[in-house]
């Protein structure tokens, strides 16, 4: 990438972002997107192989981050507990831009093919989870129950805390979900 | 529906399953399943969208079977207990066909655009699930996180017992897959 794009990958997701939001998502073309950051659509290319991508450019650091912080739970860890500090880890590598978060999930929310896109992404992320809880020696099913059911406390604290007028800590809303997953089943 | 096309919709489906285990589901075309099945592929659309419905068809009875359950759980039950009937009455509608669902399971499993489906049938399902305990008078986030719960229990109990060399009973696989989530959360 030469010095004349700095920060190229960021200014694209910030104008696809911006358009979305403005237009929708299904009206916005990537050359709309590269003209909006001041770029070409060939170097939107070199950066994303096409407009949906531009929306889940974060996932794959999101997991590696998850995985690597479960990898790091202390050995004597639960699965749950282990679980608990790859969440932590989710809060910390989203918590801090709770506004570009929720005008991305009202993008995904309102186009059924990015919904699905979402799923998929869960999904992987919570096979990587269970990936990561078997290298610990945990078995099946344990370690695909305690992926899904972090996925799950993943989800709904997101959305939460996304949707929270009080604009909390994302890994304190994380934690409360997990604890009122574990009251659920308590129950 | 004339009378010369008795169980034209099951004698499809199971065309189809055939089809896709012996040949592959890509491979596989809507004429081939209908000949395989005595009919025309005129008749195939008279019932299917297209080839990848025929293996999901079943899903809209699973779901109102499902959310008709959680409907009908005595209205002390708890969120969970609640789901623990829906997860009963699912194992009531697909615990006789065991063979059967192995089967699907492997042609799903092979084919990305299939996996894809089932996350999206599974998202439905959630949904509706969490919509029946709102009308219980759960309250969110609690309705969410119970209903996904119930589907990840869904899942694992459901793929273990697919597998399973022993032949278990589905409705005992679930409540062990549950019991053994409430096991992991508790720890």
């Amino acid at each position: 990438m030469g010095r004349w794009e700095p920060n190229a990958s960021g200014r694209l997701r910030e104008a696809a972002l911006d358009l979305y939001v403005e237009r929708g998502y299904e009206q916005t073309t990537v050359a709309e997107i590269a003209q909006r950051a001041g770029l070409t659509a060939r170097t939107f290319f070199r950066y994303f192989a096409d407009k949906r991508e531009v929306l889940f450019a974060g996932s794959a650091a999101l997991q590696e981050r998850m995985v690597g912080a479960l990898e790091g739970a202390p050995a004597a860890a639960s699965p749950m507990a282990a679980v608990a500090v790859a969440l932590d880890a989710a809060a910390g590598e989203l918590g801090g831009r709770r506004e570009h978060s929720r005008r991305r999930q009202s993008v995904i929310a309102a186009n059924a093919e990015l919904r699905e896109r979402e799923l998929i992404k869960l999904a992987s992320l919570s096979a990587a989870l269970a990936d990561g809880l078997r290298r610990r020696g945990v078995p099946d099913p344990d370690a695909t129950l305690a992926a899904e059911a972090g996925i799950a406390v993943f989800r709904v604290g997101f959305e939460r805390w996304v949707d929270d007028p009080a604009d909390r800590d994302l890994s304190q809303v994380m934690r409360e979900s997990l604890d009122q997953l574990r009251g659920l089943t308590a129950g």
